[in-house]
């Protein structure tokens, strides 16, 4: 039996089998509805209203008795018995917005940067003669002919639609052509074979640029940056919100996802989707006038793509099933990809153009790290160095130029602004700094996006550098313990027992954009002590993996859009970076996206990325015994042993 | 404005705007009409009935005034102006029918065939551990360290489809796996690489068959042979007219063809339609029961096809512009195509199976013929040899193992029965053998598919060793004279003057199927003189080029399914073939074929196929200064010059 599905966000109605889920309903109409932890009813944040209608809840759970009798139902464990009409609450609509003009990274071209011996690719001028009655060579040939005598490649690849091409170009342009190649070292060196990725009319000018692409794929965000390989300049970047944020926010809820039937399939398309606007948007930032005419960059003209993503992400890219990184053991169905035809792979590039995905090492560190930590020159010091990537997930990979080990540990959303009330991610609106009155535990704090006056914008929410900044500040003043409890022994109005239990008032309603108060529950500090802890804990049992104390770690490089907001202060005092002297600490931003970069550039950093990988000792926390205990003390403010965070205790007293 | 289309022969009418050819609106109704000259209106053959409504004509070649009144009309030069009704002349419509068991060959595999040492395709058992914490191994590492350490495979390349499937495939089948790879030598033996073709769960018993296919893409016949590459063995094989013989009959008019809009994409679905259909035909055939239990053999089981042609019909296969083979100075856009990947192409074998097309010398000396000549076996002998292949075009190879010269003539179709008022293919009905009383100049014929007593089948035309034998006869019996003139002092009904001309009748009406005369034209024995003319002159012109006068050829082997009808004597008769001993003379059958199948068992045979191609001189006829002249003298019968025949000399005295 079918029934129709209303829902007041969407303008037309669906119609839909019993026993469909209302998550479901949702995306025929088109509404996009945030299930962060990837439909299985843990996260709450599908809640929508039924306004008339009959739905079967499987699960409750985060939802009131209350809740359930004013018609409050999970979308992703409700299913249709009758015809229903929806209410979707506008702050679970997820909003798609371009990050990018934020985040835009000054890159300089790496010194001494020489195409004709760093690139894989190559453009050759070629000059052909015609075909005659005397020489009846066939076109095929003449082109091979051309390219071994005017550049010496001897092992050129042609394609079946260079073929197809060929004759009608060849003879249009009388011959004169422009032959790109990609040069390929088979089999660590013992043979070099060149696949030909496209031949142009005409005889192209040296100087012109040639485009490549260095992606990042995250678990929240994609970064591409538009690259002229030719002077090796990062011409535009861009970046914008993973497409499948809607269907899971890490990496575990969307393997859960792409395991559900059709699931694979439609987050590839997602992220794809994202990838390809993203290229779009690059070419026309690229694009410029020029002696009066407009000199348009297209991105069928981007000739390869090196592409770094933690393993599930580049699973997902390519269609491959993920869920043995899920499952134990936890292994990848690849670390390392095959060079791959972008037409292949679904990006929009040059069909015939090289795709290559950096190789990672473990379920849970992948290729954005091997490229982090290429870019983060750690693999290049004498210096014990500690980098950090904090993303959805925080991989941590402690070192030198002798020795890498890494492990991965699920930090959650918590510091992304997911799965906590009044959590949201760092766009206009959210409260990134907080400062308490240790007298009146009055708050005062700053909105992204504010006035120079502050009072322009309203807060709807809180992002991670606020959550960070308000744990600490809620632990300096005494507002929570050391374990995190709220003190209700204090005398403010902000300590009050809500809706989900203990909490304090961050902003009351009349300040608020939405009129509702802004909060912070006990178990939101929960989830955040949990997050730090595991994060803690991570770089603990990795430093004692390998017998270095975290006091003789001589720099600490945090990579991540998450390090362009923290406050190094406050995120010592909760006890989430280890407390040594701030010199010490070095915000490098995107790591992974000029890894691939560096990698795009240079023949010579794309094998040292593989080397990175090959050299990494990857230690598994879920099978260290020793990890457990460490997350355990360090659940507390900042940690049960402050023998480790002298300068927390001094500020204490 | 928009107009009814009725066939009579069509289940349906169709809709189509003013100005739409009658042939695209009988395509678009699923009438098949043919268009053996390419939809130029040369041919006639497209000749309709307009019963009904409004056409316009472009042209009325070879329709008379009559014709014209009532209501004939070219389908490829008539456009709709109306509604019509439309009557398609039965003889009209071709037969798509089966010729394979007629052409079923004896093959034995070749003596010591060693599938180890000969064949590129690999089949390895694998036994692979499963992966544990303490072994978190990749699936892909886990797969290539196993092809390294169990079967010595160092330079795997894999694709995407096969990573999709990897993992699961490999947990279902518990790490018990089978790899099938394709073996590459690369650039001359400068190193090896090995792709992936497919993995099976289970590890197969290595005497199982693994399937290949020899395929060879005639003008008008594609015939598939299914092989077992273990055994070595032939296990099925099959013909079918090639489906773009509707759409031209020699490789001209399909290159006028697939020149037209959506030519070029039609042409080629329609001859992997019929490649495709015909692997069925082969794998259903090659099942059989086995203990009971039928061993099925599916398509998608064959991992590498092999495939000769001439370069006409590979280009139009592999979707590649042919038209400059067709345009001085005639040049193909390849002779030698890359490895390629079945899906790529659109063979309906194991998508990532390996699709092997020949090389082949130039625009008019495809793979078929240096196919042909390795199978031929004069490649490794001293006796001078002369090979010829007669299909649609007639290709002629002069040589040695020491050295090989090539040119090719267009011989048209007439000994295909096309181009010949009376002509039909060498199918039921049509009259093979003709003999002529030589008093009262009455005929006796021999009918295919006639019963044993000749009078179960009437003929319905005449085919091309039919055309022989008649040429022959009239010549010996002086119905005609040495330049083809046919006598009209003779007292016989059978000389008249008919609807195209003076004319001789073959058979009455009431002898034959459809109630019309049998005859031969004036025009018509031109056309046979100008074939077999351009025959000998190439042969001619090919033994003057080298200095080797017809009487020093040692041997002639003749390939192609021609060759199996024809009548040596009477063939020399006309002076088609050279006047030698007859047992110089040897008929090989579909040379082509056997060559892919040999290339398909051997790697050195494939190696050798290229080094014939690299070998052979290739003249080209139209630029050569002598042709004319050798063809001007060949269009008498025998020809000019008598001393070239002394036997028939003989036999005229």
């Amino acid at each position: 039996m079918e029934h129709l599905v209303r829902f007041d966000v969407a303008a037309e109605p669906v119609r839909v089998p019993t026993g469909t889920l209302l998550s479901e309903a949702a995306r025929l109409a088109g509404v996009e509805i945030g299930q962060p932890c990837g439909g299985q009813g843990r996260c709450g944040r599908c809640t929508v209203q039924v306004l008339e209608g009959a739905v079967r809840r499987r699960s409750t759970l985060r939802l009131s008795p209350e809740d359930v009798e004013a018609g409050y139902a999970l979308a992703c464990q409700s299913v249709v018995e009758g015809d229903v009409r929806i209410h979707v609450p506008p702050q679970e609509v997820l909003e798609r917005r371009l990050t990018t003009d934020l985040t835009v990274t000054e890159i300089t071209v790496p010194a001494g940067y020489n195409p004709d011996l760093d690139q894989t690719i190559r453009r050759v001028p070629l000059n052909l003669s015609e075909p005659s009655m005397e020489d009846q060579t066939d076109d095929l040939s003449r082109l091979l002919t051309g390219l071994r005598s005017q550049a010496g490649f001897t092992g050129v690849t042609v394609s079946l639609p260079i073929l197809r091409k060929l004759g009608q170009l060849m003879r249009d342009a009388d011959w004169q052509a422009t032959a790109i190649l990609d040069v390929r070292e088979l089999f660590d060196g013992r043979a070099l074979e060149e696949w030909l990725i496209d031949v142009l009319p005409g005889r192209v000018d040296e100087d012109e640029p040639l485009w490549g692409a260095a992606i990042d794929i995250g678990t929240t965000t994609v970064t591409v940056w538009l690259v002229d390989l030719v002077s090796g300049e990062v011409k535009a970047q861009a970046s914008e919100y993973n497409g499948q944020i809607a269907r899971g926010e890490d990496v575990i809820s969307r393997i859960v996802y792409a395991g559900k039937n059709g699931g694979e399939t439609e987050l590839r398309e997602l992220v794809l989707g994202t990838i390809n606007g993203l290229l779009e948007t690059v070419c026309k930032r690229a694009s410029h006038k020029e002696f009066g005419g407009l000199i348009e960059v297209k991105p069928q003209e981007v000739v390869k793509a090196v592409i770094a993503g933690n393993s599930t992400m580049i699973h997902l890219l390519l269609g491959i099933p993920a869920s043995s990184i899920r499952l134990t053991p936890f292994v990848t169905a690849f670390n390392q990809a095959p060079l791959l035809i972008a037409g292949q792979v679904g990006l929009k590039i040059n069909p015939q153009g090289v795709v290559d995905c950096l190789p990672g090492v473990a379920s849970y560190v992948g290729s954005d790290i091997t490229a982090g930590v290429l870019s983060s020159g750690m693999d290049d010091t004498h210096r014990i160095t500690l980098f950090m990537d904090v993303g959805t997930n925080g991989e941590i990979v402690l070192g030198s130029s002798e020795w890498l080990v890494t492990c991965a540990c699920s930090a959650g959303p918590a510091f992304e602004g997911a799965g906590v009330i009044s959590g949201m991610r760092a766009t206009r609106g959210a409260i990134e700094e907080v400062w308490i009155n240790g007298g009146s535990y009055e708050t005062t704090y700053r909105v992204i996006g504010a006035g120079p006056a502050g009072a322009a914008s309203k807060p709807s929410g809180i992002c991670g550098s606020g959550l960070i900044s308000l744990l600490a500040e809620m632990f300096m003043t005494g507002v929570v313990d050391k374990a995190g409890n709220i003190n209700t022994q204090l005398e403010t109005p902000r300590i009050r027992e809500g809706e989900y239990g203990l909490e304090y008032v961050i902003a009351w309603g009349a300040e608020t954009q939405h009129g509702r108060e802004i909060t912070i529950t006990h178990t939101d500090i929960d989830n955040l002590l949990r997050a730090k802890g595991a994060i803690f804990a991570g770089y603990r049992v990795l430093a004692d993996s390998v017998g270095v104390p975290l006091e003789m770690i001589e720099q600490m490089l945090i990579g991540g859009s998450f390090g362009k907001y923290i406050n190094v202060e406050k995120a010592v005092q909760i006890g989430l970076l280890p407390d040594m002297p701030w010199d010490r600490f070095q915000f490098l931003g995107n790591t992974s996206v000029r890894g691939a970069y560096f990698a795009l550039l240079d023949r010579r950093k794309r094998e040292r990325i593989k080397e990175i990988a090959s050299r990494m000792t990857y230690i598994e926390l879920s099978a260290d015994n020793t990890f457990y205990d460490a997350f355990m003390s360090a659940l507390f403010l900042p940690h049960t042993d402050l023998s480790l965070f002298p300068s927390v205790v001094l500020g204490e007293q």
